[in-house]
């Protein structure tokens, strides 16, 4: 950590300053240059409080040299995080694909797209039971019954189950479940995090529409300080003022991803962009920048889905996307020789 | 509602369109352009699923021309709003204070600083028991026991008091709460919604950090459609490309909340800018614009606050501050003649 | 276009209106609603003015139905934009690839790395002569002498070359350029795109930090009304709250170009991300997304390079990269069979 | 400047980066840390190229401590800079009130507007002659036509000239113009910021739509570095997520700039907002927070100007306005004892 002192800064508080730091167990280098001195704190310094530092009349600036994040930092745990699910894994060089309705309707429609998207390729069941709906007067899912027909389309198929948990008072539900999802609204519900934390199911956090990296690692840190080392991340696109697509989807997160983590990271390109047409292509661009896994709507009727039909796949467009998601991923290893 | 057909649509399909539209009890306009045909919807379409809609392969877009929120509209109700809290009042052309620390540390800090703030001219105090950090391993909040040292001070100084509730599980501990805060980062919490939709007490939302002001009002829209129509609105600043500031506080958030709503709108310029020396410039232009009250960060000893210290005032400062934002007020209330 | 009109209009202002939008060739659709009246305007609407009509007291808003670039708008224009430049084409199924460094130094740099990128299989020679530097105390470029080193670069190798051109006063130098760049700070720089409009030479349109879809399109009807129709759109990366890259790359601007513009779409991951590191994965993401070529920058010694180092690539990444980039060309191009 | 070297950096490389930099005459600290080493350098840093360092292999990280700008930077220059205008002045505590049409469309306009917004108290008479428009379809301003009527008015009046300059070959139709406006698009225009640097005239450089604090600063450097020290600023919205206003006015820029600069600080609430009924409450807010003056657009017949007229004033309502304004300042420097 950096500590920039203001500009002729009173010498006794600088000394009240360093005292406790030094008390702390921090050691410190002074460095007097021209215009500001700098202190350099070496050691263990990520019990100080940065804020309470900047906060002090003679401190112009406080910069952090070391990311906040530990559990999830590659630097402290350098190989690949790779999450078994059921008999799939998640990381470790293979591509999930995890496809499904956006809402779960009916056991029909979901067992019905169950077997189409296994048959595809897909490797996991995706499908909301608890909608997050900006508006209270929409469909806000099936709920507890929604859970009951993945559960029986993931007895039909043999494909595991991820679904979003949007309260902590519904956690006793989700005994089925194999990958819990905290959605983009949610991924700083931090109690919420804390108690999927003390789970012992995979959780994939989606990034907040205005999260920076660092937050959604933090967040992801909340939930294994509690233990739970099983976190995916999922990036589903962020604000920005372009307003043609729902989101603007950041593919950069995937190569950052992987150097500052070790846990896999998905790409959901359907809720990034919000339109169908734009699935394939931004699908395609995950995979080749070297994306563990995609998350993609799938919906028989699109057009009567009950939310976000418009970037819904049918089943059709899912065969032949998932076929060359598949192979798109066969021909970038073979360029890795 | 309008909705666009593609250049040339399939006129079966269209037919069908409008079929299923008038069953629902719309009526329908067309009109034929150039380029493409144009469906105006007229009656009461609050209830068409505008993404199934969007989602027909003959059509292009759809257009909403209503807003989406009903109890919270200023048109269904053009009388503003007011909020009795104790013996004080938010709206209705009073200026609300809210003032006191971040965090609850100790019964004696918030005993003094409540003392001090109303002696100033706060009508309310404010105080975190429960606290959003990004860090699980940052400082979480005394919770129950900070609720108690915050009741402490309430019957001590009269001033009731506003505090954020982070799950729903904490409810039950807010009996003496005044006013339930839902922050900034919960601001699209529904289930969290919904249950303070069932309460009778005063609710303030929070903006979230990219929330538009249509979705910050919808989230009123969800408590207020549970039957609790004592809602306040709070701008804390939006997240954007500018990094000085923690936030960009949007002040155009008071005339523009104004007019599309009667809720009553308060300022939090401590969190908005992260900074304590902007805290009054911005105070200031919030009470010109017309703002119903501010939200004030006050500490006894900031340099030593356990949470966000930099942003906070100490009391003097607050004194000078909350006498020139008094005096302002009644400045431009003599102008409004 | 549709109008809008507020509750409870002053129905002669209405006739007005009416009547004025008659004159002006334009037809009309009433749909009276339960709220709201709206005017569907149908015919040659591209001479109205839609502020004009929006400042309007009876109107509440104004919505366009046609999108307002013409000669960019691949509705008018189905055919996909092929532009020769020397040897090589952009567009229509070829991956251009721009390389070289981002500041010409000297001749012996740059006719170095245009044999090595030329080798490698780039098609045109990039470089800076005329530099954009946000501060004035940066090395400002070699400007003239800049433009004749490329020039021997590229009777050297034969690669055409793009560099950019930041005002109109440094036209005449840009005799022997192959393509003008216009940077992102200049995409709204009009009376620079006027000039180039009036050009014989293809212009190549860096989209702005904070331009949306349809301004970097109607910056591309500038020029293209100016007779110009040898246009190229360039993303390299928008502005967002998230600055652990210089900018957010926005890939989705390859599929969306694609369909709503003929003119092809390269992509620029060097500037886009500011760290080199971050080049490949993201150049291949630009290829599976189907972009039309890249930008990338080259530099023999990228340390020490004159500006912009952190995001160059040494010839001999450069080298791997082409290679694998062709490679998945080739594959994304087998699937489409 | 803070170099933050890589963990367990080849010692070598090391070396030479310390002697390279000790050759430039800095001098270095060394703090080695758990993780990281630290080189803290002092002296005058300013000629060191930052990218140029970051781009090394052994680096992880460059931070800068002082602000790259010199001339703009208050703490090199405490005093305020006021800016004297025909017989007005610009900052020091008076408040220019810039007000007239977006475009100048006739002399009987400008003349007639000019006398109006002179008669409620503004200091200085704005309007557009060359005009940045998105679409080429668009009225782009009577150019030198425009200078003329601009002329008139202000001999009719005496009210001094502020007017945009679009690009450096229209400087020698300037020369009655009082205060040369670079428009938000062109801040980063580096040829015309030059030009103007050279000019005896003063230059206000409007903010560009996702400019940061300190690229707005730098663009005022860029004119200062050519000898003009006549520069003011003025704040014009800024684009985010939001798309119900325009822009996003960011009053915290005026603090923000009174701390770091010493130029003076302009808002314009009319394009900020693009709304007239914005205007007013954002204006009051304006002068609140101790900006230096405002920039209004005032038409007589906002429903017919050419360009912008749903963000323009009538003149009845900037003359009520115009004495809010003045009043209000009044009554806030009463406050400041």
């Amino acid at each position: 950590m950096i500590v920039v002192l203001k500009h002729n800064p009173n010498q006794e508080q600088v000394n009240g300053l360093i005292g406790w730091l030094q008390e702390k167990g921090v050691g410190i280098h002074t460095s007097v240059g021209e215009a500001n001195t700098i202190l350099g704190l070496v050691g263990d310094t990520s019990k100080l409080d940065i804020d309470l530092i900047a906060a002090l009349d003679i401190v112009e600036d406080v910069k952090r040299v070391q990311e906040p994040y530990k559990n999830a930092n590659r630097k402290f745990h350098p190989e690949d995080t790779v999450i078994r699910v059921g008999n799939t894994q998640i990381g470790g060089g293979s591509l999930t694909i995890m496809a499904g309705p956006c809402s779960v309707e009916s056991e029909e429609q979901v067992v019905t797209i169950a077997k189409a998207v296994k048959a595809s390729g897909a490797t996991m069941l995706r499908g909301g039971a608890f909608k997050p709906r900006t508006s209270p007067y929409a469909f806000q899912g099936l709920g507890e019954q929604g859970l009951a027909y993945l559960k029986a389309a993931k007895e039909e198929t043999g494909l595991p189950i991820v679904t979003e948990l949007m309260d902590l008072s519904q956690l006793p539900l989700f005994r089925d479940v194999d990958v819990i999802q905290i959605g983009a609204r949610n991924m700083q519900n931090f109690d919420l995090l804390k108690a999927v934390g003390h789970q012992d199911k995979p959780v994939m956090i989606k990034r907040g529409m205005s999260a920076t990296y660092e937050e959604w690692l933090m967040s992801a840190e909340y939930v294994m300080a509690g233990g739970n080392e099983k976190v995916i991340l999922c990036e589903r696109g962020i604000r920005t003022f372009e307003s043609y697509t729902r989101n603007t989807l950041d593919l950069a997160a995937v190569p950052v991803m992987r150097r500052l983590t070790h846990l896999p990271i998905i790409i959901d390109p359907s809720h990034a962009t919000g339109k169908s047409w734009l699935v394939e292509p931004l699908a395609m661009g995950a995979v080749a920048t070297g994306a563990d896994g995609l998350q993609i709507e799938v919906h028989n009727d699109p057009a009567h889905a009950l939310c976000d039909g418009p970037q819904s796949l049918r089943p059709e467009d899912f065969d032949r996307l998932a076929k060359k998601l598949l192979a798109l991923q066969a021909a970038v290893r073979g360029m890795e020789g």
